[in-house]
């Protein structure tokens, strides 16, 4: 294949369902020349409160299914799926393409800022995985951390709960720990929480720094397509958006996820 | 096989997940002399959100091992997968075993009380399908019926909030819906719900009648078993608990739907 080539193939991006367009988003932002092929697995969405195991298998058959279609980069857009399966993934793919996953741009960031006292919140698998809490304590081993599995938050955002008493409840109640009574920083290690960041800065007052891994992520692989001389000189297909079960609903909830109106292809690779 | 071998054949339970324990309390109370197989497709949980002809598939597949393990009854301890698939499995599996599902006895036993206003509430999947709607409206044309999705108690009664500020928000913020003022009844389509029957029914001030298939779909069990001359003279064995995928959290959360302390067995029929 020839460089040219190379650059004009797309960037694959996966999640368990269509939190990870938020990723896909920010992508699009700062790569606007990028080609996007999408994949959620809505077949066993949410990842979750899958086993480790589980999210293994999936990510590899997706992978597979993405470096079908050509990918020369892979996002890994989902927290789970990043702290459970991105190793085995590189044991087993490496070398076809180039991986990123969520997890380490956002370690990296907050390290960087030498904080203190941090605070993270994800899914049940995420912070079972104790990968956030490894890293970042490899990465600084004083700091403080608090790291909390918040599981009401993605079927509250995906049930459109944004800005009520619902929300309100649920976020206030995960929140309101007293272990994350000072801290400096919350992380929002789940890709669909940027949806509800506005309402946790205001909850901490806009007093706390808050990370999340969508433009982080996104300009992490520009510099690697930069670095390896393989950017888009300028996209020439679609992006696509496939899922591995289709529902109408998945189709209306994209509109909360992704800036425009979205054709869901349906991709049974199971 | 002798009619005595038939007799002490296992009763075959399954739900997408572990709710459907709620069913299999239900029949260990009214047939403790049966012996159970659950099995809770704990790899693709939740069915509410899935399309109907995964679910279809799940559950041909989840039958098919119930019936290899020798189950006389098969009792469908889920509403989305009564909606979407028990039509599929009569068609594939019918003179293999006995089939019972938990949407006809409720049904059935609301069709006797000649209500006028009446709710169902359930997952998305389940009011999708339309199959409360059209049966009910079948049994009684006049009847002024509001069917529901309550995506969020699934989530809610799994994590454990079942009597704080969030559940009482989100139990709120459904049944304060106009549609639901007057009614007489409220069936609860979902075998999560009986867990906070207590609070909706204090939701009503104990004003409405609530039905739920725990005990009514024991009963219709018992009456069949009883009417084919089925009944086991006595449990020999243990009564078993397979999920398709282990987590710790799974075997945690079972606490709350299941009077003892449960050890899943891990059944990968995927």
């Amino acid at each position: 294949m020839s460089r040219e080539q190379h650059k004009r193939q797309p960037i694959g991006v996966f999640d368990s369902g269509i939190g990870g367009l938020t990723v896909a988003n920010a992508i699009i932002k700062h790569l606007p020349n990028e080609e996007l092929i999408y994949f959620g697995d809505t077949a066993h969405l949410p990842y979750g409160d899958k086993s480790a195991d589980a999210i293994r298998y999936y990510s590899l058959k997706i992978v597979k299914f993405l470096l079908e279609q050509n990918c020369k980069l892979i996002v890994v857009a989902c927290n789970s799926a990043s702290s459970a399966a991105y190793h085995v993934l590189l044991e087993f793919f490496a070398g076809q393409a180039l991986f990123v996953n969520v997890v380490d741009p956002l370690v990296e960031t907050v390290r960087q800022h030498h904080f203190s006292k941090v605070g993270v919140i994800a899914t049940k698998a995420t912070i079972q995985s104790g990968v956030y809490q490894e890293k970042l304590r490899e990465a600084q081993p004083d700091l403080d951390l608090t790291a909390m599995a918040t599981p009401l938050l993605v079927p509250m955002i995906e049930e459109g709960y944004h800005d009520d008493n619902i929300s309100e409840a649920i976020i206030s109640k995960y929140l309101s720990d007293p272990r994350f009574e000072n801290i400096e920083a919350l992380l929002l290690a789940c890709t669909h929480y940027p949806l509800i960041r506005n309402h946790i800065e205001d909850y901490f007052n806009q007093k706390i720094r808050v990370f999340d891994s969508t433009d982080i992520v996104a300009k992490v692989i520009q510099h690697y397509l930069i670095q390896r001389d393989l950017l888009n000189p300028g996209r020439q297909g679609p992006h696509r958006f496939c899922v591995s079960d289709y529902t109408q609903s998945f189709e209306e909830t994209t509109r909360l996820f992704y800036r425009e109106k979205i054709e869901l292809e349906h991709c049974p690779i199971w």
